[in-house]
């Protein structure tokens, strides 16, 4: 494999529980791509598979507990917005005052800010997106409703949203799912070009192709599948 | 920006600091990739950088002090490679004496395992590459003779290295070095697809394209640049 095509998957709406993503992925891909090809892998943002799944909730509904009340003053964030981080994360992992940052364990074993919940290309003022209660067994549904749909069975599906990285400034795209594919390359015991056993390095491919989607998809673009 | 091509360049050499690398990228692209266009960014993988300059280390040439030797030990790590990792560090991040991991921070500011410092494609069982000294030098170099070679004045180019990650399974390639381009695109205060104003997002579209880039390169492909 040398070269690669990312191509982003334009004319999709703004998604909802109304609509069948799956099926609107197959009909932009052969609109906008030509299709779906075997050994494609078909990314597709955290936030629409949120969407789609319901996984949107109104501040305005959140009361939040006292010690939410006490994060937020501390955090200057919004008390009902840190209910919910603490409420889809089993343990805070640093929080930095001065920054008003919330890093954690969130309840799907992601370590990052505010539990994967935010509110950006979402409609309404109060309306946050949280994770997906499992973005694996969300990438295998949309994978086996594209086999079915497009009739191609060597696929992969990635679930992608963006994080930051300790130690490295700005945010890139990582896999929050992933299914139809091994995430990982296990390089381990391969020989190198000159001709040496390499020993350690594990590829997280399913990374690469998550961060290599975002280059294509951008942040207000309206690119969500690629 | 919503279609992009990866395209890994093929027939280059095992590099050492007899070759001219830029020009030996411009020729690969003329022959296998049609040439470089505006708006191409190049991403050189770190290891070819320290080759061609000279970045190479023979571990029989280190003589390790007694402080490496007792770190060496505790690790299970050649005493030698050791002198030379804290040679290149500043500080010691972490050391996971079980794993016989050292983390530091390398003396061009990147927290990572072992300073950057790898055995992985280069020739010799003692030999050693160190991270260029500047990368982000040896991009605007590269940068200025691919442009002068190739006519082509849009150009960026990005020096790639693979880090592991905290809280991440696998490794993913980083940009360590960077020219012609900003490594960063800043989404703040940009309208998101349904009109709001988005608040934090400082994408590392960087360390995007370096992660794309080794979908195409491999560890053991001997694709170096794409």
């Amino acid at each position: 494999m040398s070269n690669i095509e990312i191509i982003g998957l334009t004319g999709l709406p703004e998604f909802d529980t109304s609509h069948n993503l799956s099926e609107m992925i197959v009909e932009a891909a052969f609109s906008s791509a030509g299709g779906i090809k075997s050994g494609d892998v078909i990314v597709v943002t955290q936030k629409v598979v949120s969407k789609v799944e319901g996984m949107v909730r109104d501040l305005l509904d959140i009361d939040p507990t006292p010690k939410a009340q006490k994060l937020a003053t501390k955090l200057g964030k919004d008390p009902r917005l840190v209910q919910l981080i603490l409420e889809q994360s089993t343990e805070i992992v640093r929080t930095d005052f001065e920054r008003g940052v919330l890093i954690t364990e969130s309840i799907h074993g992601f370590i990052c800010a505010n539990a994967g919940i935010d509110s950006s290309n979402i409609e309404g003022d109060t309306s946050v997106a949280l994770l997906p209660k499992d973005s694996d067994a969300s990438a295998r549904k949309i994978l086996n409703d594209i086999r079915r749909l497009a009739q191609v069975q060597s696929l992969g599906v990635i679930i992608s949203d963006t994080f930051g990285r300790p130690w490295r400034d700005g945010h890139v795209n990582f896999a929050i799912g992933c299914a139809g594919m091994s995430p990982y390359i296990d390089y381990k015991d391969t020989i190198d070009a000159v001709g040496q056993v390499l020993k350690v390095t594990t590829i997280c491919i399913a990374d690469e192709l998550a961060a290599a989607s975002e280059l294509a998809t951008g942040k207000s673009l309206n690119i969500p599948v690629v």
